[in-house]
């Protein structure tokens, strides 16, 4: 049952977990898992349509506001509600809430791209029903959000009535007691047009201040003959429905979602014209669609675990959540709660390079491709923040943003981090290494990675001999604002280097010899901090002379620290909140001796509180390569389930995007120890002995490669491609299509 | 006439800035030298009453709030307008903007106390008049401000027409063009009682949140008989008043200010009782006890320059506006823009400890005394801000508030400048080395000392057999969030060493013989930063790391700097605001050598920006030590005329109290070269060569001593007291009562 996410929770804190958990969504549209029938009075319910990207844009409000600190922020909008549909079973109100459920079952199919809930209902006066709710969000048709109830009498019943709105008066969610969401900024969007065209339901919207439109169109379709009465009020629409209770109902509300981002100022024509082609549609036939896509998805990117089925659901959970999540259409990108929740405001972060673009670029290069593109659509931002900022050349992307500009209120744990440039030029470089896609590198990776380079070359400066870089802040957030940070320095060389690389590979007009020159010179007297007494890397230029923190006199209630300790309380000790200079050690391994990183390993593991959802995926990666093999594997279980077992309590405001990406590359990277560089893919595999094996798939160079590796052997399989170099502990394959490739394990 | 600031400006800008220059205040109530008459449409004021720390609680927006930030801030309120009066010739209405001007003097009585306006007027139908307009605040009376009017007709004139108002509908300023200004928070206090009570005028306020009341009972007295009609709003009483054209008039109003921070509750009465009393004395005998007052005041503070006239006006402007503004009640203290103005929002800073305290502490020993009460006062919040800051021990001072908690909302530049505990300690110390007063250490001071040195122990630990100080800022706020801070550190160093010896001293129940024990070695063990190679004290452990800023390539409308570029870019150079390590050896001159303070100064200075007001009379002070005389004198002259010449182009939010302190501090601490130590009192002075001399006061150790400078000579005279051991060029001189005591200067 490993392709099924299943609940029977009925209890108010599941189900607002659970809302998320089921949220269904394409990278375009995102439906939170709600209830159709609503809930009682006083439920709380985080009721949520989301479309990537749409957002409004918000003053920020500073206590002590200085200088170039953000004015406005964008806010990803909750929109036009379409997923209400009440059902009346001769007049009494279904709910769960009331009468008796006989038996209850969600279902989220991962394997075939829809959920449903299977209710067995006696109402107070004893009407018995069964309900089978089935809810698709269509990857095939971005815009379509598709809703199927069926009704099924089980007792003698009169009449049934449907009443289903689409309500274009919403707000995004607030809640007084949590300080993060109770922003003034929840009503945004007002209606400016509601009508009924034939049947089909229009509800329009407008933003208040960024001036996008979004509408949503929808149509009602039932097997049986039905009476309908409409009312149109000033913001929406609601179709009652009356049914015969005789006999079995199917029940079909198509909702087109259209916006002005995407579709051009005549949203509504477009939508039309969608829905037209949907209802030509049943919606058994748009489950098959779903199907096919979802068969195409897996047959490039599933993995499977032999041996543990709570593993198997948690990775193949987060990569459909990750695949649901993930803009594909160049002008979004992956938000740190994709579009299950209102966490983190719809923002994108540093979490898309370094921790999901991998898992794309590697299984569906095509959504890497977009998601690269992206950042290159805001580089004139990035370029215009850096002159905000000070510097006289270079790019600086904004630490979280929706449409370009930097939306951090913070900037100790936000715009400083400048580290997020080299990671977006990072990943333009993996892609390259992993595609080989030469053109892409010229027309938009060049651009971003000299640009980025420039950056670095007016942030840093030479002091002795070294270049080095003060002032920013490393993935670390309880240690903000240091000189030479580990992990941004040896990024920021990197950076450099493959500028310089790239400059003369491509030969490009855009960069002179000097400058090329100027770039590589940085990157070999780039300072990496070493410290010669406890042999590791440290975190920055004066870490290691902090205390450490008082692990032992810290009760486990005062974690996540963040939220019990001032920062400059933090940023006093030795105490991390996630992997700073052991993720430096995965991204760019070579800069180290082994020994080196494995002491700093050591070292930073007993200072880390993972308070943070990006750092057990690292942990696990590295210890995968240290030779740890326990750490491994409990790190990998604390990130493939991190969502579903709600272990940071917040599962509610969203999904873990970031963590969802580190389950991938905890196997790939960790357990089969891929690594890509410049002389090819490389395996070093173990498989943890909980156990029996495992497999996946990777694409390299326009070929694709399935792995399984059982106890003792690794198996490659060519499943496109020719031929291809592989290495395996250091020793080289040439794999070639239908040839067995089996190798011992180590 | 420098006794006498004047002014016949009449233009929009320096209207304003006059407003802040001729406020009148004597430390409990402060008003902004607005119009009477007020001012034409579209005209700029800001018209202010305000009452040493009456607040209102008003909450801090931030876009990301972390713990412990502050939730709430503390904002001095503007109060009823007892201002205005308006004065009608003939039915015309007076205004310094139509008519005719004919002359226009403005003059603020540095020795007597009071300011006036003599305005000869020509209404635009051509009747005449002379127009003398005297105020008071007074010292002997503190509730009490009084306006004097005398119209003298010079043409024939039929009636004269008074509008004399109290307005409760009152508001802070705000000026939607400059965000410091402009935050939502204006309008706090509301009415809740207006009456008439015989000829009496009464009204009340209360603000929205901390419950404060304050009333205004104003009475008109006037030399010749007068009609009057009484109107009574919601909010206010306007008093028409007619009288005969043909005569002189002297028309006079009282007010009385009361407050439930100094009066309890029935704060009516008290206020009734305070005019019944006033109203016995004339006008002109009010102006006789200002005269009274300030004779007293200026018999011990006085600082004559001679040959500069300039200079010397803005050395006696300076401590008179220190006088107005000093709170002398024990619950206030003095504000960064004291009574003037609503800048800084009527917060309390280090300013007091540093650079205004001991202007008080060697010229009136017991104004000081109720500044260190204050702190003394809000000890327990300081001690509670500690526990929240997560130190298990110790008191940590807010950086800036009224009534004790912390109000900074951005804390890199707030609440990070831990120095502040260790200021107001060194206060202490410094109260006691001038006074001797032992009771008062045991009391007040010992309490204080103990908290914040246990504090440190907190805040600091052991590095390799040194005592550290983590993730602090020192006083140049360029630079934020550094470890071992050499101001921090040397101040901190001194603080613990004294905690220790007073315990000793007093033998001292509270303080356990292990924990002075663990003070004294921190002190001793403290870590002080040296650097071998340029031979200064670095400011940090990584200051001297960093790129230098680029000040050629900086324009100079590019200062002030906090202005112009993010916090982040300024971290990242060696480029200070005010003076830190320099300040640092003002202070504890002991911890290096003159050569090491030579070199830090040489370094320090060609990257200090002065951007703080607060930096100029140090580095005046240090310059005269090391002797740059040419440096002493000119950085003199900018504090001296800071306020005087609005050379940071913000006078009319208020005056800089800090600088004001701070040209007294660069005469006295600077040329004279005065220092107290343990061992006594002693002198190193010169005389600028553009000066004939100069002359000042100091009380110590219950004695008062003049010093007379000529070009050649010091004449020490002991005023007051017997007999004085005073140390000149470390030569010790022995003085006494009406014994003449010269000494040739070197």
């Amino acid at each position: 049952m490993t392709w099924t996410l299943s609940s029977e929770k009925l209890d108010q804190q599941n189900i607002v977990i659970d809302e998320s958990l089921f949220a269904l969504g394409n990278g375009y549209l995102g439906i939170r898992g709600n209830f159709e029938e609503g809930y009682p009075e006083g439920f709380k319910s985080i009721r949520g349509t989301y479309i990537n990207a749409f957002h409004d844009i918000t003053e920020i409000q500073y206590g002590e506001k200085l200088f170039a600190f953000p004015e406005t922020q964008q806010k990803l909008l909750n929109v036009i509600d379409s997923q209400t549909i009440e059902i009346h079973i001769d007049g009494e109100h279904f709910s769960l809430e009331n009468g008796e459920v006989v038996s209850f079952e969600r279902k989220l199919h991962l394997d075939r791209g829809y959920s449903e809930r299977i209710i067995h209902w006696k109402s107070p006066n004893q009407k018995e029903v069964k309900l089978i709710i089935r809810r698709l969000v269509s990857f095939s048709k971005k815009e379509l959000f598709a809703i199927d109830i069926q009704i099924i009498p089980i007792s003698m019943i009169n009449e049934i009535k449907l009443f289903s709105t689409i309500e274009g008066d919403v707000s995004n969610y607030v809640d007084k007691n949590d300080p993060r969401l109770a922003s003034g900024h929840a009503k945004l969007l007002s209606v400016i047009d509601v009508r009924r065209d034939e049947n089909v339901n229009i509800v329009q919207n407008k933003t208040e201040t960024s001036n996008l439109e979004i509408a949503c169109i929808s149509e009602s379709i039932a097997s049986v003959e039905y009476d309908c009465d409409v009312t149109v009020t000033n913001t929406g629409i609601r179709e009652s429905l009356t049914f015969p209770g005789s006999e079995r109902i199917q029940f079909t509300k198509l909702n087109v979602y259209v916006d002005t981002l995407r579709h051009g100022p005549a949203i509504v024509e477009a939508g039309l014209g969608v829905i037209q082609n949907a209802r030509t549609e049943t919606f058994e036939e748009m489950l098959e669609a779903q199907k096919q896509y979802l068969d195409r998805f897996w047959s490039n990117a599933d993995i499977e675990i032999k041996g543990d089925e709570k593993l198997q659901e948690g990775i193949r959970f987060n990569l459909f959540q990750l695949l649901q999540s993930v803009g594909k259409d160049g002008v979004s990108n992956i938000a740190a709660k994709g579009l299950s929740g209102e966490g983190y405001e719809g923002h994108y972060f540093w979490d898309t390079e370094i921790y999901i673009l991998p898992v794309f670029t590697m299984t569906n290069p095509q959504i890497a491709k977009k998601l690269l593109k992206y950042r290159h659509s805001i580089l004139e931002f990035a370029k215009a923040r850096a002159r905000e900022m000070g510097h006289k050349q270079g790019a600086l992307f904004p630490w979280r943003t929706i449409s370009g500009t930097e939306c951090s209120a913070f900037f100790p744990a936000g715009t400083a981090q400048y580290h997020i440039s080299a990671d977006i030029a990072y990943s333009y470089i993996q892609y390259y290494l992993v595609t080989g896609d030469l053109e892409f590198l010229k027309e938009f990776g060049a651009e971003v990675l000299f640009e980025t380079a420039r950056l670095w070359i007016d942030v840093g400066h030479y002091y002795e001999g070294t270049f080095r870089i003060d002032d920013v802040t490393g993935p670390d957030e309880y240690t903000c604002i240091v000189n030479n940070n580990y992990y941004t320095n040896a990024m920021a060389k990197w950076n450099l280097s493959w500028a310089a690389k790239v400059a003369d590979m491509i030969n490009s007009e855009q960069v002179s010899k000097e400058e090329a020159k100027e770039w590589q010179e940085a990157a070999e007297k780039m300072y990496l901090p070493y410290d010669e007494k406890v042999q590791i890397n440290p975190q920055d230029d004066t870490f290691l002379q902090k205390a450490v923190w008082d692990f032992e006199a810290t009760p486990k209630e005062k974690y996540p620290l963040l939220l019990h300790y001032h920062p400059l309380t933090l940023y006093r000790y030795q105490v991390l909140k996630q992997a700073n200079t052991v993720l430096a050690h995965f991204l760019l391994e070579d800069e180290q001796t082994l020994e080196t990183m494995k002491r700093s390993y050591d070292y930073y593991e007993k200072i880390t509180t993972h308070d943070s959802s990006l750092s057990y995926c690292i942990y696990s990666i590295m210890a995968a390569k240290l030779g740890y093999k326990d750490k491994a594997y409990n790190y990998f279980i604390e990130t493939a389930r991190l969502d579903l077992d709600n272990t940071h309590g917040n599962t509610k405001d969203g999904l873990h995007m970031a963590n969802m990406g580190g389950t991938w590359l905890a196997i790939v990277y960790g357990f089969a120890g891929m690594r890509v560089k410049e002389n090819g893919i490389s395996f070093a595999p173990f498989v943890p002995e909980q156990w029996q094996g495992y497999s996946f798939f990777v694409q390299y160079q326009n070929q694709k490669l399935k792995l399984e590796l059982t106890k003792t052997d690794l198996n490659i399989t060519l499943v496109e491609g020719d031929e291809l170099e592989v290495t395996v502990y250091d020793e080289v394959f040439v794999v070639q299509k239908s040839a067995a490739n089996s190798i011992k394990l180590r």
